[in-house]
């Protein structure tokens, strides 16, 4: 087991890293004493590490709520079945909450545990490789609005982060993939050396040699920890971690949520932000190479769906909170390991992006 | 005009007490300039205070929303709208919330700027005398739940309140009273000598003269910001706030949200909380004697509904929110302008006071 620390201030919190965390009752015991305990996770992963996460939890009385599965049930509607448990069961202020699952769980859980009774503890133990590298850093907790992904939420940090890697091989190919696009992305915002080793390596990844995904997912939460630790609130460096996600945003509302998963949309919107970086003469012809090379190995998308006009693309783009008076800001690139926030492009590269970025019709 | 400052590091912010201060644009000036304003407002309200407050902010491109009143709609789903519009107009993270409104308006336009894009600023344009000697103060922000009161919320600061005196000439003499309450409130837990300056003013305040009003809401304000900057997020002597609190909240979702006002619940919770007091040796017969007049000479109940039964009060008390593992924490008064947060008191006494402080059937 590795462990790594995110460090912010008096809501620092540990990361652990490694296999059959889940069963491991010693890993929970300093945050659970004397506390209530409710477990909330959804009717796919319940079946598989339900079981496992109770067993360790025996020493605790605990609750359980099962939501349904799936980004489109990511609303504000889906915290109702949380806070009705929490408040038949009289919880408290001092109960903790554990997310067991993927993104969906991380983020909806910790939002739930921000608002109620204006803010209680989690405990996250995220179970696929996406939440794990991603979610499980930065304290962003928060739930999806028809007119746009993420508009509702709160920041608010894990008491514990517990990424068992065991469970990543329950985890379909698909959404496999789908993590390993945040995983890249590290390498190409501030991390060139980790790209290289994702280029070497991505065989190993791709056949879940549990050596190789741990040091994957190390890198990818100690990169993120970094910036997070820098800027906490996303007023600066911190926004260099949304590489790809003001393109991918719109994909995912633009298909409908659920039809394209997170990862994937993201790794479409890396590569039209390297497209758009060499438009801008900033990103040389052959970094580009290596990052459309490397989604492609990872089985994930470089293009938009055919469906969604420069139009369309446009109109969700601008609806998007990176946005600071009705100025798109985007994440560019300058070469793999070195990135930046600029809203100063011409704006018909980027309409040319969005035309030329797309699956053909 | 007088204005208080609250005093919070890096999130402090001034209160203005005054006539007609919703009027005076430059007053907004230093929050508004470049940002998108969104005034929300409830259909009691606008037809009184909206065009005044449209007019003031003519300057800036603003939109309205106009939700319905009454603490029974402070709910999850009365922010709906409030994000509707905003997505829908296409607000950033950069935007201003404006509450003009009562403690529901407050509370419910601040939760919802607290998770809006994870966190987007608001000015408090508190327009009865219970907004402006409470909810203005403190950053507590929230909806109700049908298992309990402000159960969902979060800790946000407003960047400005206006505590315009003018407007409540307008409130009714039940709202007026409810909100003395919470002004009584701050005399009997830390200043003795604004209770007695209470007992010597209760005419001219009923009779809304201007000076002892705006004096009243000044030195409620005073006495709450002195105890918030102390403990903002309520883990040690900001809970003496909730002095009648814990009572009042188990009247009013006993009795159904709405049939009392919280001022009047909070008036008879002080009441109870004194005779509490006196069954433990604590507090002299004389000090409640003076507690009690001066609640019925402010024209508000001191004892409970007879409705609510000893058993079914318990049972309400337990899901409040000042319960820590399962014990009732109340605060108790020691003497007039001296109270204290305590769960050590016989179970005996407590329910002999829920017994015999209640309306005869």
């Amino acid at each position: 087991m590795n462990t790594l620390h995110v460090d912010l201030a008096n809501r620092s919190y540990p990361i652990h890293i490694g296999p059959s965390l889940i069963e491991k009752s010693e890993l929970y015991a300093p945050y659970l004493d004397g506390r209530q305990v409710m477990i909330v996770t959804n009717e796919t992963i319940a079946p598989l590490y339900l079981d496992a996460l109770r067993r360790a939890l025996s020493g605790w009385r605990h609750e359980t709520v099962i939501l349904p599965d799936g980004e489109e049930h990511k609303t504000l509607s889906l915290t109702e079945p949380i806070f009705d448990a929490l408040l038949r069961g009289r919880f408290d202020r001092h109960c903790v909450l554990v997310a067991l699952g993927g993104g969906v769980i991380g983020d909806v859980v910790g939002f739930a545990a921000a608002i109620y009774q204006r803010g209680v503890d989690f405990i996250q133990v995220p179970t696929t490789l996406l939440a794990q590298v991603d979610s499980s850093v930065g304290g962003k907790t928060g739930v999806n609005h028809p007119l746009g992904k993420n508009m509702i939420g709160a920041f608010h940090q894990p008491r514990l982060v517990l990424a068992d890697t065991t469970t990543l091989n329950t985890l379909d190919d698909r959404q496999f993939s789908a993590g390993l696009a945040e995983v890249i992305k590290y390498g190409i915002i501030r991390d060139g050396d980790f790209f290289a080793w994702l280029e070497t390596h991505m065989g190993a990844l791709l056949a879940r040699d549990p050596d190789s995904v741990a040091y994957a997912i190390e890198q990818s939460c100690r990169n993120k920890a970094d910036l997070v630790a820098l800027d906490e609130r996303e007023a600066g460096s911190r926004a260099l971690l949304n590489l790809g996600h003001t393109f991918g945003h719109a994909i995912e509302t633009g298909v409908g949520y659920g039809a394209w998963l997170h990862g994937e949309a993201v790794a479409a919107g890396m590569a039209m932000a390297a497209f758009l970086s060499e438009r801008l003469g900033w990103l040389c012809a052959s970094d580009v190479e290596r990052i459309n090379a490397l989604l492609i190995r990872a089985k994930l998308p470089i293009r938009a769906p055919a469906s969604l006009s420069a139009e369309r693309f446009l109109e969700l783009m601008a609806v998007d909170k990176k946005v600071a008076d009705g100025r798109i800001r985007l994440v560019l690139i300058k070469k793999i390991g070195a990135s930046v926030v600029t809203g100063d492009y011409p704006a018909t590269k980027l309409r040319e992006t969005l035309e030329q970025c797309r699956d053909p019709a």
